[in-house]
């Protein structure tokens, strides 16, 4: 099958290669295009098995001398002391500056190894090998890393560029499905906000992307990346145009912190797409219809609609506290909250909130 | 006195101050270059009392939101614990994306607070106010900021560009003297290798600068972070010329590490130029003499040229120990070690060392 390949104009630029079965062209890429000493994979107790090991014994058979290092999966390992305990390993198997760090897994693996590829020995080079659909299409892509702290989620960290992002659709094919559901919530973000064709395409083929399906597949995945690489490339560091790939998420993370973290991101953004949605169209920014429209594509993909379908038990009590967590969001300064709304499919705006109570009443009808 | 400006051309490009008491001017100098929302003063439990508590006065009277954060003062708390502890202060006061960091100390304060805020929310901006002659001329210059691991010193960092370095002259006095020695090696190391007038200026006003004239801290500080500043604006990463900065820091850098960190970095650099003064004489490219002019200018401002003067037991069978220290350095590449050597004063040279008996015989020499 065809290779695509997506620049990203960021500084420095790079590029993401997305392919079936490209885990095992990785090494003679890697040989090909950079010049590095060492490789250390870093990964977590998951991939390890499923990929890390094999992996590794393929960059070794092509001649790479390389080193896996993996830490328990899952967020509560995204901290500052998994980053630690890492690069003491790293310095202790002699990993300097000129080698490379290849992160494989998920969103928290791409996170912390993105982290600390910027800070080991001041920054060396990494490349992403995303394995979930939302790391594919999302976290392995514009330079965010970071770990938690326990006063919130990704308060610490760097914007560093990985050299590479390989991406091998196939991998998709051993997650729980749950997972994959996770990161459709972002594609359909992408879908909404700058790519209403994938919209459709989505619409009509929801059967061949559950049962993923290799082209299928690929055409989620590549306009999904080509809309975010679009969107960093202009803006490195959110400050501008970068804040659309926020649509969804104002309610998204609000929910996540109440029901601290113990929800699905992906679930989270959905119900915040439906929100925003609905404020577009009380707000008279959009014509009725567009929410009927997104959520029906959201049902097609068995994503949740309503705050209760996240098993989460809220009352009209509980929605200013919900509403309280839009302050605490990086975004915000001096008390000024831009939501991404949506004139029409693949048409945005920011719109700065000005009160409370029209947020209030659309949220109570997604209880 | 007149206020002296340096223009460090990194990206971002910034500014350094330096005024005799300057210290009382920074909040109004804050408000009318830059726009932000409150401070955090980041200092450590000695500057606290000496001048935190007055600049965090300082900065309230005129109106300035502002809170202080101290850790423990040494060498111990440069690390990740201190940076995460710090954060979470941060967090909890509500300091965002818009607020600014003030690091006021030493290098440790400086590198710990300059790291802070290059991940604190992915980078927050920060201005240096270094309290010590080696803060002042060095480590507040040039963006490298970092912590400890039990591996090795400045093993996680980033480069992080500063928005301004406030130097006040005066904060000198009241440091303890082996201190101002320990930035006077970074002094003389400017001088030896950069600026021979300054070299020549040294040698002639000796009782100027150790009874802390202010037009004599005024000259040798603003030569210092000129060279530094000329230097890092070419190469602000360490691939080129910025090496030139490690003279006598090679050695330097292995005395601290065979000693177990317990030595002054000044004091360790300063036998490191003895060091690489005499190998240039050894492979005649210096003329004879330029060691003994170096020597006596080091004994004039009373800092060791000699191992034993270190403090330091050690004899022969040691050598081979500490020559392995070289290899560990970050610039160290496949086994190429570069050393900083001179031709004459402001005239040096990268050379890359191929065998070990000359180093072992030289070192030998400096017992």
């Amino acid at each position: 099958m065809t290779q695509r390949v997506i620049k990203v104009r960021t500084k420095p630029s790079y590029e993401i290669i997305i392919k079936p079965g490209l885990l095992s062209e990785i090494p003679e890429d890697l040989k090909a295009n950079f010049s590095f000493g060492k490789v250390a994979i870093i990964t977590d107790s998951n991939v390890e098995k499923l990929y890390g090991r094999s992996l590794l014994n393929l960059l070794q058979s092509s001649g790479i001398s390389a080193k896996l290092f993996s830490f328990p999966a899952g967020e509560q390992s995204k901290n500052m002391d998994t980053v630690v305990l890492l690069s003491r390993h790293l310095i202790r198997s002699n990993f300097d500056r000129h080698d490379l760090i290849l992160a494989l897994g998920g969103g928290v693996v791409g996170d912390v190894a993105g982290f600390l590829a910027s800070i080991y020995l001041r920054g060396i080079p990494f490349v992403q090998v995303p394995t979930s659909l939302l790391a594919q299409v999302d976290s392995s892509i514009g330079g965010k890393t970071g770990v938690d702290l326990p006063e919130g989620k990704n308060l610490l960290g760097t914007f560093y560029q990985p050299a590479r992002v390989y991406i091998d659709p196939e991998v998709l094919k051993t997650l729980p499905e749950s997972n994959l559901r996770d990161g459709l919530a972002e594609v359909i973000k992408y879908a909404c906000t700058l790519k209403p064709k994938l919209f459709s395409f989505l619409e009509k083929n929801h059967h061949a992307v559950l049962s993923l399906k290799d082209k299928a597949l690929l055409r989620i995945i590549y306009d999904s990346c080509q809309a975010k690489a679009q969107v960093v490339s202009k803006d490195e560091k959110e400050s501008g145009l970068r804040r659309v790939l926020n649509f969804g998420h104002t309610l998204g993370h609000a929910l996540e912190a109440y029901a601290d973290y113990k929800l699905q991101h992906g679930f989270c953004v959905a119900v915040g797409m439906v929100f925003a949605c609905r404020l577009s169209e009380r707000l008279r920014l959009a014509q009725t219809g567009l929410t009927e429209r997104v959520e029906r594509l959201l049902k097609l993909y068995q994503l949740p609609t309503r705050i209760s379908e996240l098993g989460l038990k809220v009352d009209r009590a509980d929605v200013p506290k919900i509403l309280s967590y839009f302050g605490r969001d990086k975004k915000v300064w001096k008390g000024k909250l831009t939501l991404v709304l949506l004139k029409n499919l693949g048409d945005f705006v920011f719109y700065e909130v000005s009160e409370t109570k029209t947020l209030e009443s659309v949220l109570e009808e997604l209880l």
